[in-house]
């Protein structure tokens, strides 16, 4: 970087618009796992794609590194600057620009909240489906580099399911005009695809349009106690064949992860006793509230007859429902109630047959390591897709030998070792466990492509 | 190409997978709309991945172009042979190689016909939901590279939307072993959705993992006339919004298009007589009988009450609904019974509220150039995506003139000029009507990183 860059980006972006030295705050290179990250050069915050657009000429020119930063809230160091990087924060471009309910669109700038677009779009009657723990800070730029997944993907599919139209500069800084609201748009390479998902190494994501849905005038929300996995699978089986469109959210939680939570999380209430192997969160929706309660009904009537479900509790109202739904969305929560913060956290997409084996395989190799660690097992069984936590206090030597561990056994079960969480910089060294030596290499080719300079993301997913 | 490629290409590939001279069937060079097409050098018809790869290697290191065939249903000329080309015909790989109902995937090689999935999976209780009027003849492979809609886009999206996973052989020979079964993975770039509608150009799809859904037990059909467009936008949201996950189709059929096929093409039955102005074909689909039975009915019988449908006809067994069906499928048929065969075939997306509108100015400006040049309209109403035939069998020497119109009002009307069919070599020059510059200069970047040499399909879409 030449001496007078820093002074150049200030001269050609918007006043205010670059950050330096003592100016940048310690959010922009600020850890939730708590490692030292170096503090960027500069922090640039632009209020328009052109800005974005000058900022990646520049950068380009001159070979300059830049990461970009959404909402900060990513598991997989993706958005930590490196040392001599320049942090592009999305923070200042935050506007939903635009909501047609007709169309079932809306348009929102990169750096929006994702809670900030749900909300927006209630106000005309709309559901933005994406939902997950981090809502308030997560921004939508963010979601759309990481693909996100969340706790609706049964029914409304990951976030690339959801858009639309992309505008995205890429790594020169031309801009790619591709905000298009079309459902069905065969012309040529569909150039969005790529951007969606790679976690912002090909291109900067500045705007989206969105697919939004009539709000469900009903959503009800069941939790259910389950006496084994295998009575899990029977049960999501029933609910998928009962309840069709209106399945919205099928999670699952081991009895660790439920247990804990309760007793751990501050403001968490489990209105079933702790002692269950399995409990099951259940969520139906559609515009016939009657339709949805006598539905839910049913189902828990015939699964307790046929002995899948043990206890069961049905929301009375929107905020019972939210109290079922905070437990299953406080395992970042209850990671901090654990003194040693260095867990290993997994997100794994695997054979629903396997799971239960796969959940006991790790817990059983965890303890032949160390006999007081422990795994912390819940995810979106509806999905395929596993979370699970290695806590292992008495030994934070052994981080290493854990996480190999839980790749190793990932890798023996057939699974995917990321469904939703990314690649970044913490799952780099196992991405040859889930993508062939051609698939990588291939990346690598787009890459040198799309970013001759290497300079968006740098050493995220894969080394060029 | 030099003299003894052919021989080369016939030693190092499977036995009898190599035709040249006169054991080339016409129908490797057929062009449904009856141009002359140049024969190929070669039709090469591999067996195996490994076939396919043998063969890209070698066209990769002489420069030979290959142009990949699969059902030749395609209405954009991307898959007729340029002069001395080679064909890639995918029609030996033609397996369904798995089903498997609990993880709800098929894994399928690329020349199976669409009809064969669809009959395979369904002996298992499933079904593969993209269907078309093509089904009988159009193969994965094909779905796959144009990324096909078809009847049920509302309800399951497009192809796109139903892989998991992709093996894929690229221009130099490398094989992409992405045949996965997972609903999320994201570990870096989802290299897959670069080959899913790009139409060849940068891979060559061999084998596909697809999603499979649990057969719904119910599926019944009511075809409804209308006296209005207005009304039939009011109706779809009324059947969105009463049916939600149930409705599976919404097809509408402007006046002309339902007279003429119920009057023109032999075998198809109008259970309503024709002088309605608008024909709507609306599926339901779900486990539950009498609760689509119920359900439909109840939306009808609103509907009717409120002046929105004048009349309507319930399918009452699966012939029946087949019978309603075929009026819709029989869009080619229609076209057939013509004298003047290269009648001027459009597929775009555009905004619902502007589609009467649309159509209106087509007529009217149709018209104005040949007084009895007509247009017949239908399509996807309910994914923004309409069909339009202009039809002037006076006037065939002005073929060119009416599609540079219909073109330039879908760009008045803001509209996409491929909604599924793709853009193939006949709609390359209006590919800047629907794309950037800057978007088409990124194809071409692509195209140049994964084929350097172009061989792959050169110059469908865009010349390199």
């Amino acid at each position: 970087m030449s001496e007078g860059f820093i002074d150049e980006l200030r001269s050609a972006l918007d006043k205010g618009a670059v950050l330096s030295g003592g100016d940048i705050d310690a959010r922009y290179h600020h850890d939730i796992a708590g490692n030292p990250v170096p503090k960027p050069r500069a922090v640039v915050r632009p209020r328009t794609t052109e800005d974005v657009s000058r900022l990646l000429r520049l950068c380009h020119r001159e070979g300059v590194p830049v990461t970009t930063q959404g909402g900060m809230t990513g598991l997989v160091r993706g958005a930590l600057p490196n040392a001599n990087e320049i942090v592009l924060s999305m923070e200042r471009m935050n506007s939903v620009e635009e909501v047609d309910a007709s169309a079932g669109v809306a348009i929102a700038q990169a750096g929006t909240p994702l809670q900030k677009l749900q909300e927006r779009v209630e106000q005309d009657g709309l559901m933005f489906p994406l939902d997950l723990g981090a809502r308030g800070s997560c921004t939508i730029g963010g979601n759309i580099s990481t693909n996100a997944g969340g706790n609706r993907v049964i029914r409304y599919g990951m976030t690339r399911d959801l858009i639309l139209g992309l505008e995205v500069v890429t790594a020169d800084g031309t801009v790619l005009k591709g905000l298009r609201k079309y459902i069905k748009n065969n012309t040529g390479i569909d150039l969005k695809q790529l951007f969606i998902g790679s976690e912002g190494i090909l291109g900067v994501v500045t705007r989206a349009a969105l697919r939004v849905f009539p709000a469900p005038v009903e959503r009800q929300v069941a939790l259910c106690a389950l006496p084994s996995f295998g009575q899990v699978t029977t049960f999501l089986r029933m609910a998928r064949e009962s309840l069709g469109g209106e399945l919205t959210a099928f999670e699952v939680m081991w009895n660790a992860y439920y247990r804990l939570t309760v007793e751990r999380v501050k403001g968490v209430a489990g209105p079933l006793p702790t002692h269950h192997p399995f409990y099951v969160l259940l969520e139906a929706s559609g515009s016939n509230p009657e339709r949805i309660h006598a539905d839910l009904e049913k189902l828990l009537e015939t699964a307790m007859g046929d002995n899948l479900i043990l206890d069961a509790t049905l929301s009375t109202s929107n905020a019972s429902a939210a109290a079922i739904w905070r437990i299953r969305d406080s395992s970042v929560e209850l990671g901090r109630t654990f003194p040693y913060t260095a867990r290993v956290g997994f997100d794994v997409s695997l054979a629903i047959g396997r799971m239960e084996e796969y959940a006991d395989t790790i817990g059983s190799r965890v303890r032949a390591i160390d006999p007081q660690a422990f795994a912390i097992v819940f995810g979106h069984a509806g999905d395929g897709n596993l979370h699970v936590n290695v806590h292992h206090e008495k030994t934070p030597d052994k981080h290493d030998e854990f996480e190999r561990l839980v790749y190793d056994i990932t890798g023996e079960f057939g699974g995917s070792i990321s469904a939703e969480h990314g690649i970044g910089i913490l799952k780099r060294p196992y991405l040859k466990m889930s993508r062939t030596e051609e698939e990588i290499e291939t990346m690598r080719t787009l890459k040198r492509a799309l970013d001759p300079k290497n300079i968006l993301n740098p050493g995220r997913i894969f080394t060029v």
